[in-house]
Protein backbone atom coordinates (compact mmCIF):
# COMPACT_ATOMS: atom_id res chain seq x y z
CA UNK A 1 0.00 0.00 0.00
CA UNK A 2 1.32 3.26 -0.46
CA UNK A 3 1.53 6.43 1.94
CA UNK A 4 -1.68 8.38 1.94
CA UNK A 5 -1.77 12.05 0.22
CA UNK A 6 -2.45 14.99 2.36
CA UNK A 7 -5.68 16.90 2.20
CA UNK A 8 -4.72 20.42 1.93
CA UNK A 9 -7.51 23.02 3.47
CA UNK A 10 -6.09 26.24 1.72
CA UNK A 11 -7.23 29.61 2.39
CA UNK A 12 -7.73 31.73 -0.32
CA UNK A 13 -8.25 35.41 1.85
CA UNK A 14 -10.78 37.72 0.81
CA UNK A 15 -11.07 37.54 -2.62
CA UNK A 16 -8.34 39.78 -4.30
CA UNK A 17 -5.38 36.43 -5.75
CA UNK A 18 -2.78 38.73 -5.13
CA UNK A 19 -3.89 38.60 -1.87
CA UNK A 20 -3.46 35.01 -1.48
CA UNK A 21 -0.05 33.76 0.43
CA UNK A 22 2.97 32.61 -1.06
CA UNK A 23 2.01 28.89 -0.44
CA UNK A 24 -2.05 29.12 -1.31
CA UNK A 25 -0.86 30.15 -4.55
CA UNK A 26 1.59 27.44 -5.06
CA UNK A 27 -0.48 24.98 -3.90
CA UNK A 28 -3.16 25.70 -6.14
CA UNK A 29 -1.15 26.03 -8.84
CA UNK A 30 0.26 22.91 -8.56
CA UNK A 31 -2.46 20.62 -7.37
CA UNK A 32 -3.93 17.34 -9.10
CA UNK A 33 -7.67 17.62 -7.49
CA UNK A 34 -8.78 20.86 -6.20
CA UNK A 35 -11.72 20.19 -4.36
CA UNK A 36 -14.12 23.08 -3.75
CA UNK A 37 -17.82 24.11 -2.21
CA UNK A 38 -20.59 25.89 -4.44
CA UNK A 39 -24.22 26.22 -4.21
CA UNK A 40 -25.99 24.23 -7.32
CA UNK A 41 -25.69 25.98 -10.05
CA UNK A 42 -23.16 28.94 -8.77
CA UNK A 43 -19.58 29.17 -9.88
CA UNK A 44 -18.63 28.77 -6.32
CA UNK A 45 -16.65 32.30 -5.00
CA UNK A 46 -13.83 30.41 -4.02
CA UNK A 47 -13.22 28.17 -7.66
CA UNK A 48 -13.67 31.73 -8.83
CA UNK A 49 -10.57 33.31 -7.00
CA UNK A 50 -8.14 30.83 -8.72
CA UNK A 51 -9.71 31.45 -12.03
CA UNK A 52 -6.61 31.05 -14.72
CA UNK A 53 -4.39 29.65 -12.00
CA UNK A 54 -5.64 26.18 -11.96
CA UNK A 55 -3.19 23.38 -14.20
CA UNK A 56 -4.93 22.33 -17.39
CA UNK A 57 -5.48 18.78 -15.94
CA UNK A 58 -6.43 19.56 -12.83
CA UNK A 59 -9.47 17.19 -11.59
CA UNK A 60 -12.30 19.44 -9.98
CA UNK A 61 -14.48 18.28 -7.52
CA UNK A 62 -17.10 20.73 -6.69
CA UNK A 63 -18.67 19.83 -4.01
CA UNK A 64 -22.55 20.91 -4.33
CA UNK A 65 -24.50 21.89 -0.48
CA UNK A 66 -27.74 20.20 -0.45
CA UNK A 67 -29.75 22.73 0.99
CA UNK A 68 -29.11 26.50 1.89
CA UNK A 69 -32.52 28.62 2.18
CA UNK A 70 -34.94 26.22 1.85
CA UNK A 71 -35.26 24.46 5.18
CA UNK A 72 -34.75 26.78 8.01
CA UNK A 73 -32.06 26.43 10.23
CA UNK A 74 -34.12 25.88 13.26
CA UNK A 75 -35.46 22.56 11.62
CA UNK A 76 -33.56 19.42 12.53
CA UNK A 77 -33.81 18.39 8.86
CA UNK A 78 -31.90 20.69 8.08
CA UNK A 79 -28.40 19.77 10.44
CA UNK A 80 -29.35 16.47 9.35
CA UNK A 81 -29.16 17.05 5.71
CA UNK A 82 -26.35 19.13 6.07
CA UNK A 83 -24.94 16.35 8.15
CA UNK A 84 -24.98 13.47 5.24
CA UNK A 85 -23.43 16.24 2.69
CA UNK A 86 -20.48 16.43 4.76
CA UNK A 87 -20.36 12.59 5.32
CA UNK A 88 -20.38 11.99 1.32
CA UNK A 89 -18.08 14.89 0.29
CA UNK A 90 -15.71 13.53 3.14
CA UNK A 91 -15.83 10.38 1.82
CA UNK A 92 -14.30 10.94 -1.75
CA UNK A 93 -11.83 13.21 -0.18
CA UNK A 94 -11.23 10.21 2.18
CA UNK A 95 -10.96 8.06 -0.64
CA UNK A 96 -8.77 10.05 -2.96
CA UNK A 97 -6.31 10.57 0.14
CA UNK A 98 -5.83 6.62 0.80
CA UNK A 99 -5.37 6.19 -3.09
CA UNK A 100 -1.95 7.94 -2.16
CA UNK A 101 -3.68 11.28 -4.10
CA UNK A 102 -3.05 14.80 -2.68
CA UNK A 103 -6.13 17.53 -2.46
CA UNK A 104 -6.41 20.74 -2.32
CA UNK A 105 -9.85 21.84 -1.20
CA UNK A 106 -10.40 25.53 -1.95
CA UNK A 107 -11.18 27.91 1.33
CA UNK A 108 -12.83 31.34 1.43
CA UNK A 109 -10.71 33.51 4.15
CA UNK A 110 -8.99 31.98 6.81
CA UNK A 111 -10.27 28.05 6.94
CA UNK A 112 -10.41 27.96 10.60
CA UNK A 113 -12.68 31.02 11.26
CA UNK A 114 -16.58 30.18 10.70
CA UNK A 115 -15.49 28.37 6.90
CA UNK A 116 -17.14 24.95 5.43
CA UNK A 117 -13.74 23.13 5.42
CA UNK A 118 -13.87 22.88 9.02
CA UNK A 119 -16.66 20.82 8.75
CA UNK A 120 -14.59 18.14 6.33
CA UNK A 121 -11.61 18.57 9.04
CA UNK A 122 -13.23 16.80 11.29
CA UNK A 123 -14.37 13.83 10.17
CA UNK A 124 -10.71 13.70 8.32
CA UNK A 125 -8.21 14.26 10.80
CA UNK A 126 -8.10 11.20 12.23
CA UNK A 127 -7.82 8.84 9.23
CA UNK A 128 -5.56 10.87 6.77
CA UNK A 129 -3.15 13.60 6.76
CA UNK A 130 -4.99 17.00 6.69
CA UNK A 131 -3.47 20.30 6.93
CA UNK A 132 -4.34 23.97 6.92
CA UNK A 133 -2.96 26.95 5.41
CA UNK A 134 -4.28 30.31 7.70
CA UNK A 135 -5.29 32.86 5.41
CA UNK A 136 -6.28 36.76 4.93
CA UNK A 137 -9.85 36.91 6.21
CA UNK A 138 -12.74 38.62 4.69
CA UNK A 139 -12.84 40.93 7.67
CA UNK A 140 -9.14 42.18 7.58
CA UNK A 141 -9.64 43.16 3.61
CA UNK A 142 -13.18 45.06 5.12
CA UNK A 143 -11.28 47.03 7.70
CA UNK A 144 -8.46 47.56 4.96
CA UNK A 145 -10.91 49.03 2.62
CA UNK A 146 -12.51 51.22 5.41
CA UNK A 147 -9.38 53.05 5.43
CA UNK A 148 -8.85 53.33 8.85
CA UNK A 149 -7.59 50.60 11.72
CA UNK A 150 -9.96 48.05 13.57
CA UNK A 151 -8.11 48.12 17.04
CA UNK A 152 -6.18 50.48 18.76
CA UNK A 153 -4.29 50.19 22.53
CA UNK A 154 -5.92 47.35 24.24
CA UNK A 155 -9.60 47.46 22.58
CA UNK A 156 -11.58 44.85 22.64
CA UNK A 157 -12.91 43.50 19.35
CA UNK A 158 -15.89 41.43 19.10
CA UNK A 159 -16.71 39.27 16.35
CA UNK A 160 -20.36 38.53 16.21
CA UNK A 161 -23.05 36.78 13.18
CA UNK A 162 -25.69 38.58 12.18
CA UNK A 163 -27.74 34.69 12.46
CA UNK A 164 -27.57 35.81 16.66
CA UNK A 165 -30.80 37.37 18.40
CA UNK A 166 -31.04 40.53 18.72
CA UNK A 167 -30.84 40.56 22.89
CA UNK A 168 -27.54 38.86 22.21
CA UNK A 169 -26.03 41.19 19.41
CA UNK A 170 -27.49 44.44 21.34
CA UNK A 171 -25.14 43.24 24.58
CA UNK A 172 -22.37 42.26 22.70
CA UNK A 173 -22.09 45.40 20.90
CA UNK A 174 -22.52 47.30 23.98
CA UNK A 175 -19.19 45.96 25.69
CA UNK A 176 -16.95 45.83 22.71
CA UNK A 177 -15.02 49.17 21.78
CA UNK A 178 -14.55 47.33 18.08
CA UNK A 179 -17.16 45.36 16.31
CA UNK A 180 -17.25 43.38 12.87
CA UNK A 181 -20.56 41.86 12.03
CA UNK A 182 -20.64 38.75 9.46
CA UNK A 183 -23.54 37.11 7.75
CA UNK A 184 -25.65 40.32 7.24
CA UNK A 185 -27.74 39.83 4.44
CA UNK A 186 -31.51 39.84 5.45
CA UNK A 187 -30.15 40.01 9.05
CA UNK A 188 -29.08 43.93 8.59
CA UNK A 189 -32.27 45.61 10.05
CA UNK A 190 -31.49 43.25 13.33
CA UNK A 191 -27.60 44.46 13.20
CA UNK A 192 -29.03 48.13 12.99
CA UNK A 193 -31.27 47.92 15.89
CA UNK A 194 -28.88 46.39 18.06
CA UNK A 195 -25.80 48.93 16.89
CA UNK A 196 -28.25 51.26 17.72
CA UNK A 197 -29.71 50.48 20.81
CA UNK A 198 -25.95 50.24 21.71
CA UNK A 199 -25.42 53.70 20.66
CA UNK A 200 -23.03 53.01 17.96
CA UNK A 201 -24.96 52.99 14.78
CA UNK A 202 -23.57 56.03 13.94
CA UNK A 203 -19.95 55.05 13.73
CA UNK A 204 -20.83 51.75 11.57
CA UNK A 205 -19.74 51.25 8.34
CA UNK A 206 -20.54 48.63 5.55
CA UNK A 207 -18.15 47.18 3.58
CA UNK A 208 -19.45 44.95 0.12
CA UNK A 209 -16.98 42.93 -1.75
CA UNK A 210 -13.66 43.69 0.26
CA UNK A 211 -10.85 43.67 -1.98
CA UNK A 212 -13.20 41.91 -4.70
CA UNK A 213 -14.63 43.82 -7.83
CA UNK A 214 -17.31 46.07 -7.01
CA UNK A 215 -15.63 46.72 -3.71
CA UNK A 216 -17.93 49.90 -1.95
CA UNK A 217 -17.86 51.34 1.82
CA UNK A 218 -21.28 53.32 2.76
CA UNK A 219 -22.04 54.22 6.21
CA UNK A 220 -24.27 52.38 7.69
CA UNK A 221 -27.16 55.38 8.12
CA UNK A 222 -26.69 56.01 4.45
CA UNK A 223 -27.49 52.62 3.10
CA UNK A 224 -31.54 53.24 2.68
CA UNK A 225 -33.46 50.55 1.11
CA UNK A 226 -31.04 48.84 -0.66
CA UNK A 227 -30.22 44.87 -0.27
CA UNK A 228 -26.77 43.81 0.65
CA UNK A 229 -24.75 40.92 -1.20
CA UNK A 230 -23.60 37.26 0.75
CA UNK A 231 -20.26 39.08 0.86
CA UNK A 232 -20.87 42.37 3.27
CA UNK A 233 -19.14 43.39 6.80
CA UNK A 234 -20.32 45.81 9.10
CA UNK A 235 -17.86 47.42 10.95
CA UNK A 236 -17.43 49.63 14.07
CA UNK A 237 -13.54 51.42 14.89
CA UNK A 238 -12.66 51.02 17.73
CA UNK A 239 -11.01 54.24 19.55
CA UNK A 240 -8.15 53.47 21.81
CA UNK A 241 -5.29 54.65 23.29
CA UNK A 242 -3.15 56.12 20.19
CA UNK A 243 0.22 58.27 20.92
CA UNK B 1 7.92 68.99 -9.13
CA UNK B 2 7.54 65.14 -9.50
CA UNK B 3 4.53 63.20 -8.58
CA UNK B 4 4.99 62.29 -4.47
CA UNK B 5 5.77 58.70 -3.76
CA UNK B 6 3.38 55.72 -2.18
CA UNK B 7 3.98 54.69 1.51
CA UNK B 8 2.92 50.92 1.76
CA UNK B 9 2.36 49.81 4.85
CA UNK B 10 2.82 45.58 4.17
CA UNK B 11 1.39 43.21 6.22
CA UNK B 12 3.69 40.68 6.46
CA UNK B 13 1.73 37.58 8.24
CA UNK B 14 2.83 36.06 10.89
CA UNK B 15 6.55 35.06 10.43
CA UNK B 16 6.51 32.45 8.28
CA UNK B 17 7.88 34.23 5.04
CA UNK B 18 5.32 31.61 2.75
CA UNK B 19 2.32 33.33 4.44
CA UNK B 20 3.35 36.38 2.65
CA UNK B 21 0.65 37.44 0.16
CA UNK B 22 1.92 37.67 -3.42
CA UNK B 23 1.14 41.34 -3.12
CA UNK B 24 3.59 42.13 0.31
CA UNK B 25 5.87 39.05 -1.48
CA UNK B 26 6.18 41.27 -4.54
CA UNK B 27 6.41 44.77 -2.98
CA UNK B 28 9.41 43.69 -0.37
CA UNK B 29 11.09 42.38 -3.19
CA UNK B 30 10.74 45.53 -5.70
CA UNK B 31 11.26 48.08 -2.52
CA UNK B 32 14.22 50.42 -3.48
CA UNK B 33 13.29 52.40 0.68
CA UNK B 34 12.28 49.87 3.32
CA UNK B 35 11.55 50.92 6.43
CA UNK B 36 10.71 49.43 9.85
CA UNK B 37 10.39 49.06 13.62
CA UNK B 38 12.62 47.88 15.86
CA UNK B 39 14.21 48.44 19.79
CA UNK B 40 17.37 49.89 20.13
CA UNK B 41 20.01 46.52 19.82
CA UNK B 42 17.24 43.93 18.72
CA UNK B 43 17.13 42.59 14.51
CA UNK B 44 13.50 43.45 14.63
CA UNK B 45 10.86 41.07 13.91
CA UNK B 46 9.70 42.51 10.81
CA UNK B 47 12.97 42.88 9.07
CA UNK B 48 14.07 39.13 10.24
CA UNK B 49 10.74 38.04 8.25
CA UNK B 50 12.59 39.49 5.19
CA UNK B 51 16.07 38.01 5.56
CA UNK B 52 16.96 37.46 2.40
CA UNK B 53 14.95 38.98 0.40
CA UNK B 54 15.78 42.41 0.02
CA UNK B 55 17.19 44.17 -3.25
CA UNK B 56 20.83 44.32 -2.71
CA UNK B 57 20.69 47.72 -3.17
CA UNK B 58 17.37 48.63 -0.81
CA UNK B 59 18.03 51.78 1.36
CA UNK B 60 16.67 50.37 5.11
CA UNK B 61 15.11 52.49 7.37
CA UNK B 62 14.97 51.38 11.41
CA UNK B 63 13.11 53.02 12.58
CA UNK B 64 14.23 52.37 16.73
CA UNK B 65 11.83 52.86 19.52
CA UNK B 66 12.74 55.24 22.77
CA UNK B 67 11.14 53.82 25.58
CA UNK B 68 9.19 50.62 25.64
CA UNK B 69 9.63 49.23 29.45
CA UNK B 70 11.87 52.17 31.13
CA UNK B 71 8.60 54.43 31.49
CA UNK B 72 5.71 52.97 32.73
CA UNK B 73 2.26 52.93 30.55
CA UNK B 74 0.54 54.90 32.88
CA UNK B 75 3.07 58.26 33.01
CA UNK B 76 2.25 60.63 30.65
CA UNK B 77 5.79 60.88 29.90
CA UNK B 78 5.54 57.39 28.05
CA UNK B 79 2.42 58.44 25.25
CA UNK B 80 4.99 61.89 25.03
CA UNK B 81 7.88 59.86 24.35
CA UNK B 82 6.29 57.68 21.93
CA UNK B 83 4.40 60.88 20.02
CA UNK B 84 7.47 62.33 19.36
CA UNK B 85 9.38 59.30 17.58
CA UNK B 86 6.40 58.14 15.61
CA UNK B 87 6.30 62.51 14.58
CA UNK B 88 9.52 62.24 13.70
CA UNK B 89 10.06 58.88 11.76
CA UNK B 90 6.73 60.04 9.96
CA UNK B 91 8.54 63.46 8.99
CA UNK B 92 10.97 61.23 7.62
CA UNK B 93 9.17 59.19 5.40
CA UNK B 94 7.12 62.23 4.55
CA UNK B 95 9.88 64.03 2.81
CA UNK B 96 11.37 60.43 1.16
CA UNK B 97 7.49 60.40 -0.41
CA UNK B 98 7.14 64.02 -1.20
CA UNK B 99 10.44 63.77 -3.27
CA UNK B 100 8.63 60.92 -5.04
CA UNK B 101 10.12 58.08 -3.34
CA UNK B 102 7.93 54.96 -2.79
CA UNK B 103 8.67 53.57 0.70
CA UNK B 104 7.70 49.92 2.09
CA UNK B 105 7.29 50.08 5.68
CA UNK B 106 7.45 46.47 6.81
CA UNK B 107 4.47 45.21 9.39
CA UNK B 108 4.10 42.53 11.55
CA UNK B 109 1.03 40.34 11.15
CA UNK B 110 -2.08 42.83 10.01
CA UNK B 111 -1.00 46.73 9.63
CA UNK B 112 -4.66 47.62 10.98
CA UNK B 113 -5.34 45.41 13.65
CA UNK B 114 -3.43 46.71 16.41
CA UNK B 115 -0.20 47.52 14.31
CA UNK B 116 2.19 50.20 14.94
CA UNK B 117 1.93 51.56 11.49
CA UNK B 118 -1.37 52.82 12.32
CA UNK B 119 0.54 55.16 13.88
CA UNK B 120 2.19 56.99 11.16
CA UNK B 121 -1.06 56.14 9.06
CA UNK B 122 -3.17 58.70 10.84
CA UNK B 123 0.10 61.57 10.85
CA UNK B 124 0.75 60.63 7.07
CA UNK B 125 -2.57 59.79 5.37
CA UNK B 126 -3.32 63.73 4.77
CA UNK B 127 -0.73 64.41 3.27
CA UNK B 128 1.26 61.76 1.01
CA UNK B 129 -0.39 58.22 -0.89
CA UNK B 130 -0.40 56.12 1.54
CA UNK B 131 -2.08 52.13 1.10
CA UNK B 132 -2.27 49.18 3.14
CA UNK B 133 -1.57 45.41 2.20
CA UNK B 134 -3.54 43.39 4.84
CA UNK B 135 -2.32 40.31 5.95
CA UNK B 136 -2.46 36.94 8.15
CA UNK B 137 -2.82 37.80 11.79
CA UNK B 138 -0.70 36.20 14.73
CA UNK B 139 -4.05 34.80 15.92
CA UNK B 140 -5.30 33.20 12.40
CA UNK B 141 -1.61 31.21 12.60
CA UNK B 142 -2.47 30.23 15.95
CA UNK B 143 -5.71 29.06 16.36
CA UNK B 144 -4.11 27.18 12.71
CA UNK B 145 -0.97 25.68 14.86
CA UNK B 146 -3.82 24.59 17.66
CA UNK B 147 -5.25 21.96 15.11
CA UNK B 148 -8.76 23.69 15.83
CA UNK B 149 -11.34 25.44 14.67
CA UNK B 150 -11.22 28.91 16.56
CA UNK B 151 -15.09 29.90 15.73
CA UNK B 152 -18.46 27.89 14.63
CA UNK B 153 -22.12 28.38 13.93
CA UNK B 154 -22.82 31.90 15.40
CA UNK B 155 -19.86 31.63 18.07
CA UNK B 156 -18.91 35.13 19.67
CA UNK B 157 -15.05 36.04 19.05
CA UNK B 158 -14.06 38.30 21.32
CA UNK B 159 -9.94 39.43 21.03
CA UNK B 160 -8.54 40.78 24.51
CA UNK B 161 -5.28 42.44 25.33
CA UNK B 162 -3.97 41.16 28.42
CA UNK B 163 -2.41 44.29 29.53
CA UNK B 164 -6.90 45.24 30.02
CA UNK B 165 -7.78 44.76 33.98
CA UNK B 166 -8.87 41.69 35.63
CA UNK B 167 -12.31 42.48 35.70
CA UNK B 168 -12.64 43.66 32.17
CA UNK B 169 -10.66 40.43 31.09
CA UNK B 170 -13.09 38.18 33.39
CA UNK B 171 -16.30 40.42 31.94
CA UNK B 172 -15.35 39.73 28.71
CA UNK B 173 -14.48 35.96 29.08
CA UNK B 174 -17.28 35.19 30.35
CA UNK B 175 -19.68 36.44 27.87
CA UNK B 176 -18.15 35.33 24.59
CA UNK B 177 -17.86 31.90 23.06
CA UNK B 178 -14.10 32.09 21.67
CA UNK B 179 -11.48 34.07 22.73
CA UNK B 180 -8.08 35.18 21.94
CA UNK B 181 -5.60 36.68 24.27
CA UNK B 182 -2.88 38.94 23.03
CA UNK B 183 -0.07 40.72 24.64
CA UNK B 184 0.50 37.56 27.32
CA UNK B 185 3.98 38.00 28.85
CA UNK B 186 4.06 38.91 32.06
CA UNK B 187 0.26 39.65 32.09
CA UNK B 188 -0.40 35.35 32.07
CA UNK B 189 -1.25 35.37 35.54
CA UNK B 190 -4.02 37.68 35.42
CA UNK B 191 -5.17 36.12 32.01
CA UNK B 192 -5.21 32.87 33.86
CA UNK B 193 -7.11 34.45 36.80
CA UNK B 194 -9.79 35.88 35.03
CA UNK B 195 -9.94 32.78 32.61
CA UNK B 196 -10.47 30.80 35.84
CA UNK B 197 -13.35 33.09 37.16
CA UNK B 198 -15.06 32.67 33.51
CA UNK B 199 -14.59 28.82 34.00
CA UNK B 200 -12.91 28.15 30.63
CA UNK B 201 -9.20 27.98 31.88
CA UNK B 202 -9.13 24.41 31.14
CA UNK B 203 -9.98 25.08 27.17
CA UNK B 204 -7.47 27.92 27.16
CA UNK B 205 -4.17 26.47 25.28
CA UNK B 206 -0.80 28.82 24.67
CA UNK B 207 0.25 29.24 21.46
CA UNK B 208 3.89 30.77 21.46
CA UNK B 209 6.10 32.16 17.91
CA UNK B 210 3.01 30.50 15.51
CA UNK B 211 3.94 29.95 12.58
CA UNK B 212 7.39 30.51 13.22
CA UNK B 213 10.66 28.61 14.42
CA UNK B 214 10.00 27.43 18.02
CA UNK B 215 6.34 27.21 17.21
CA UNK B 216 4.86 25.36 20.24
CA UNK B 217 1.23 24.85 22.28
CA UNK B 218 1.00 23.97 25.90
CA UNK B 219 -2.48 24.04 27.97
CA UNK B 220 -2.88 26.52 29.61
CA UNK B 221 -2.98 24.56 32.99
CA UNK B 222 0.25 22.51 32.24
CA UNK B 223 2.36 25.42 31.60
CA UNK B 224 4.12 25.96 34.99
CA UNK B 225 6.37 28.69 36.11
CA UNK B 226 7.76 28.81 32.31
CA UNK B 227 7.87 32.74 31.18
CA UNK B 228 6.51 33.18 27.91
CA UNK B 229 7.71 35.09 24.74
CA UNK B 230 6.57 38.45 23.63
CA UNK B 231 4.89 36.22 20.69
CA UNK B 232 2.36 34.43 22.81
CA UNK B 233 -1.28 34.25 22.40
CA UNK B 234 -3.91 32.57 24.37
CA UNK B 235 -6.67 30.78 22.75
CA UNK B 236 -10.12 29.39 24.16
CA UNK B 237 -11.89 27.67 20.98
CA UNK B 238 -15.82 28.01 20.47
CA UNK B 239 -17.95 24.82 20.70
CA UNK B 240 -20.67 25.99 18.49
CA UNK B 241 -23.00 24.41 15.88
CA UNK B 242 -21.66 22.01 13.46
CA UNK B 243 -23.58 20.03 11.21
C1 LIG C 1 -19.08 31.74 6.52
S1 LIG C 1 -18.20 33.25 6.79
C2 LIG C 1 -16.61 32.80 6.19
C3 LIG C 1 -15.51 33.67 6.72
C4 LIG C 1 -14.16 33.37 6.09
N1 LIG C 1 -13.70 32.04 6.45
C5 LIG C 1 -13.14 34.42 6.46
O1 LIG C 1 -12.06 34.06 6.97
O2 LIG C 1 -13.42 35.61 6.23
C6 LIG C 1 -18.89 34.22 5.49
C7 LIG C 1 -19.03 35.71 5.83
O3 LIG C 1 -17.76 36.32 5.76
C8 LIG C 1 -17.90 37.67 5.35
N2 LIG C 1 -16.93 37.88 4.24
C9 LIG C 1 -15.96 37.02 3.89
N3 LIG C 1 -15.20 37.55 2.91
C10 LIG C 1 -15.69 38.78 2.64
C11 LIG C 1 -15.32 39.84 1.73
N4 LIG C 1 -14.28 39.70 0.90
N5 LIG C 1 -16.05 40.97 1.74
C12 LIG C 1 -17.10 41.12 2.58
N6 LIG C 1 -17.49 40.16 3.45
C13 LIG C 1 -16.80 39.01 3.49
C14 LIG C 1 -19.35 37.90 4.99
O4 LIG C 1 -19.96 38.57 6.08
C15 LIG C 1 -19.89 36.50 4.87
O5 LIG C 1 -21.25 36.44 5.28
C1 LIG D 1 0.95 44.67 18.85
S1 LIG D 1 0.16 43.12 18.52
C2 LIG D 1 0.33 43.05 16.76
C3 LIG D 1 -0.66 42.16 16.09
C4 LIG D 1 -0.41 42.01 14.60
N1 LIG D 1 -0.64 43.27 13.89
C5 LIG D 1 -1.28 40.90 14.01
O1 LIG D 1 -2.01 41.15 13.04
O2 LIG D 1 -1.22 39.77 14.52
C6 LIG D 1 1.38 42.00 19.12
C7 LIG D 1 0.80 40.73 19.72
O3 LIG D 1 0.36 39.87 18.68
C8 LIG D 1 0.53 38.51 19.06
N2 LIG D 1 1.22 37.82 17.95
C9 LIG D 1 1.45 38.33 16.73
N3 LIG D 1 2.02 37.42 15.93
C10 LIG D 1 2.17 36.29 16.65
C11 LIG D 1 2.70 34.99 16.38
N4 LIG D 1 3.18 34.69 15.18
N5 LIG D 1 2.69 34.06 17.36
C12 LIG D 1 2.18 34.37 18.57
N6 LIG D 1 1.69 35.59 18.89
C13 LIG D 1 1.67 36.54 17.95
C14 LIG D 1 1.25 38.50 20.40
O4 LIG D 1 0.28 38.28 21.40
C15 LIG D 1 1.79 39.89 20.50
O5 LIG D 1 1.85 40.33 21.85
Amino acid sequence: MSAPGTIWGVGLGPGDPDLMSVRADRLVRGARHVAFFRKAGRAGQSRKIVDGMLHPQAHEIPMEYPVTTEIPLEDPRYNACLSEFYEDVAGRLRDLARAGEDVVVLCEGDPFFYGSFMHLYTRLKDDVPVRIVPAITGMSAAWTASGAPITWGDDVLSVLMGTLDEETLTARARDADALVFMKVGRNLPKIARALDAAGKADRAVIVEYASMEGQRMTPLLELGERTLPYFSIVLVHGQGRRP
